[in-house]
């Protein structure tokens, strides 16, 4: 698959940027510097070898055409990621939001969370993008630690949620691909109301434990990916 | 231990008695009504056999003298029953809060939350009990489902916090005895911010798979418990 990741650039960003490119989608890393992206680019390759699928943009050229955009920037500059990438995205595009509305947005702390107006900043995401595109909230809780470390799989479940269910399985197939990794559907959009609050959750355990990469299983249930 | 579960008589409540019963801790089951607690003996007292250490009591009875008091009411009786409870509670109580502010105490449903004033209901709890009372958060996630399953260990983690180590140490020695679960310091008493949110996530989960006892297992460390 195609997949851009609008701030690709972070951490969070190029752990999933070195994973989705190692599983084989053909992925571009956007930045608002090119620069930046053909940094990010040239360090990817040097892991995943020179012919690796993966390539840098300006935020804005990196979505054109995409069929997933993964947006992983920090929640202050959000709004205006979006202003950037709007225009570009068409109708039946899959934004993939990993935005956690940390406190660190005003200079707070990363283990205290700051409420959207919108409930959500996947549902202030989904305020911001033109009708027909499907806004679905997941990878706010993995550990970006975990993702780079491409010699071990990861240990972590994906919760995602959104409205729309084809969407979600598009985003599943992604998490799918990445050893390790589980998708686990949970619900509709305003579940990222939950959701995204778990990141300061594991930042305060990380802290806790003086450790860099707790995450979450789901259990109850053998297997997960899409609901029967 | 001695330990009382007040509001012992619900699916939560009894499911931890069984569990702490059965690990030989001395289980009082509090309820509003002494024949509620007495028919919650009883049924406890089928499954673990006559001499178990398990009794019942009026909520005020139940309390007196317990170095540990877990509540397990739904939020809508929560702020009465600490009225009923508080006067009995002794300085160093280590009361374990595991209401989880659901909009089912306004007639919603159960995969909706509410914002208690303090910010939590573990915090709204702090507000209510006599000083030198110690209040600890806990148990929010654990499916009663499967804590009632004694011929299975369970599959769950318990996600505490508080401000006290020593009473999250008390508990965290409680949770050790049940057969699969591990406890997890997640931080200070405000992190029930997070966790009491986590119900309703999970009840999302449970209804998008129609399951009953989804969970959660923390990763990223081979052990949990106490922090080194």
């Amino acid at each position: 698959m195609d997949v851009a990741i609008v701030g690709g650039t972070g951490n969070e960003g190029s752990g999933l940027g070195l994973r989705l490119a190692g599983a084989g989608h053909r992925v571009t890393i956007g930045s608002r510097e090119a620069a930046k992206a053909a940094a990010s680019v040239a360090a990817a390759r040097e892991r995943l070898g020179d012919d690796a699928p993966i390539d840098g943009a300006e935020n804005p050229d990196a979505v054109v055409g995409r069929p997933i955009v993964i947006v992983t920037v920090p929640f202050a500059g959000q709004v205006a990621t979006y202003a950037q990438i709007r225009d570009r995205l068409e109708p039946g595009t899959v934004v993939v939001d990993a935005t956690s509305p940390l406190q660190t947005a005003i200079g707070g702390r990363p283990w205290h969370a700051l409420r959207p107006w919108q409930g959500s900043a996947a549902e202030l995401a989904a305020s911001l993008v033109p009708d027909g595109v499907r806004v679905v909230g997941a990878f706010h809780t993995v550990a970006a630690a975990a993702l780079a470390a491409l010699d071990r799989p990861v240990d972590e479940d994906v919760l995602v949620c959104g409205d729309d269910d084809d969407a979600k399985r598009l985003v599943g197939a992604l998490v799918d691909d990445v050893p390790g990794m589980r998708w686990v559907d949970c619900g509709p959009l305003e579940v990222a109301r939950i959701t995204e609050q778990l990141t300061p959750l594991l930042v305060s355990i990380n802290r806790r434990y003086r450790i860099k990469e707790s995450g979450f299983r789901i259990t109850g249930r053998d297997a997960w990916g899409a609901p029967a």
